[in-house]
């Protein structure tokens, strides 16, 4: 397998964490957001993915795009260990937690983003960081509410073992940290993250240990 | 089954057309996201959905919140017809579709955001659809690549019965019309919404057609 990636890309490294919690090994093509004007929108790259974003993952020439369906798509062809364990409603579960972070935190906030935000409403850094941080402050705490509040929290997300969830949570949380972002308040989050960090498998998906790092 | 719903809102518009595909029975809840300062922001509904959008589903006392979750909950309990049909690949490129929409078009531009950008930016009106139809445009000319340049691609996104994918771009083109985004190019993408349009779970679920529709 091959994995187009970015060191930071927070969806690069959701995808890259399930990889290791199957125990899959892959090869990382590095994909530079920023070089070039942006090497995702290279004609090549393009042509695999359509969208000019990472990851995109090739599995013996299935060209497959987005984070979440890649990590479903794992998933199902690698059922052990399981990403989505449980009843229909538990895996529901696991679902509204990486959505609530990868379709209402994330995309709010990632790089084509901020990049629009700056060139239409002329943004100084100040205003950026806030941007950033008002969305993920906001989504976490959201996070944290259906955490603590779930009986079904257990040592991770759902339960005593990683899930989607986790592959979710680790990158953005990350990220919160590398802009700043307040996460007072946040204790079961923080002490998931905490769990997650001696894993292994988070461990070498972390940005500083991909090939492309800077 | 009831479903929290807002005739508008796209996120719900996409449950509603999957449980009309499903042939499922269900009471709708309106939730006016903007009226009395957003009755989705009200202690009842926060506590049943901490990420204060719409939807909701009540099955049966289980509550369950994020769209595209809702949807695969109803594909895994409700399995006929199925919405996400096919080998793993071919499920994983239907959640890639639907995704592109759910996480990369639609909340850039939902009511929070737009609300946000507004009260942050000053922005006019003018700005706020040049904002909304730059990421729908963009993120449609997309979802026009993929599927015109796949064989998969049939009477609808993913063969010939209606799949999640489905689900999302017919809320997202009704959108898309109603800001005034241009569709140009969008062959595919036009061809498709014109076969669901003739389909009665998708003509039921329009917002026009909802008890709260104003």
């Amino acid at each position: 397998m091959k994995l187009y990636t970015y060191f930071r890309s927070s969806a690069a490294y959701r995808v890259r964490i399930a990889l290791h919690l199957k125990g899959l090994a892959f090869e990382s093509v590095p994909v530079h957001l920023l070089r070039d004007g942006g090497q995702q929108h290279a004609a090549g790259y393009a042509a695999i993915n359509p969208n000019e974003t990472v990851p995109t993952l090739d599995d013996n020439g299935q060209i497959l795009n987005q984070s979440l369906a890649i990590i479903e798509y794992l998933d199902e062809t690698h059922p052990n260990p399981p990403l989505l364990p449980g009843s229909a409603a538990d895996r529901a579960r696991i679902r509204a937690i990486a959505q609530i972070i990868a379709c209402d935190i994330h995309p709010i906030n990632n790089l084509r983003v901020l990049q629009h935000l700056t060139r239409t409403f002329d943004l100084r850094e100040a205003q950026k960081a806030e941007w950033y941080c008002h969305w993920v402050e906001r989504g976490l705490q959201t996070v944290e509410k259906m955490l603590a509040s779930d009986p079904r929290t257990g040592r991770f997300c759902h339960g005593d073992t990683p899930t989607l969830a986790d592959c979710c949570l680790v990158p953005q949380v990350f990220n919160a940290r590398r802009f700043g972002c307040s996460l007072a308040g946040l204790t079961t989050v923080e002490r998931i993250c905490a769990e997650c960090d001696e894993l292994d498998a988070f461990a070498r998906a972390a940005p500083a240990r991909q090939p492309d790092a800077e």
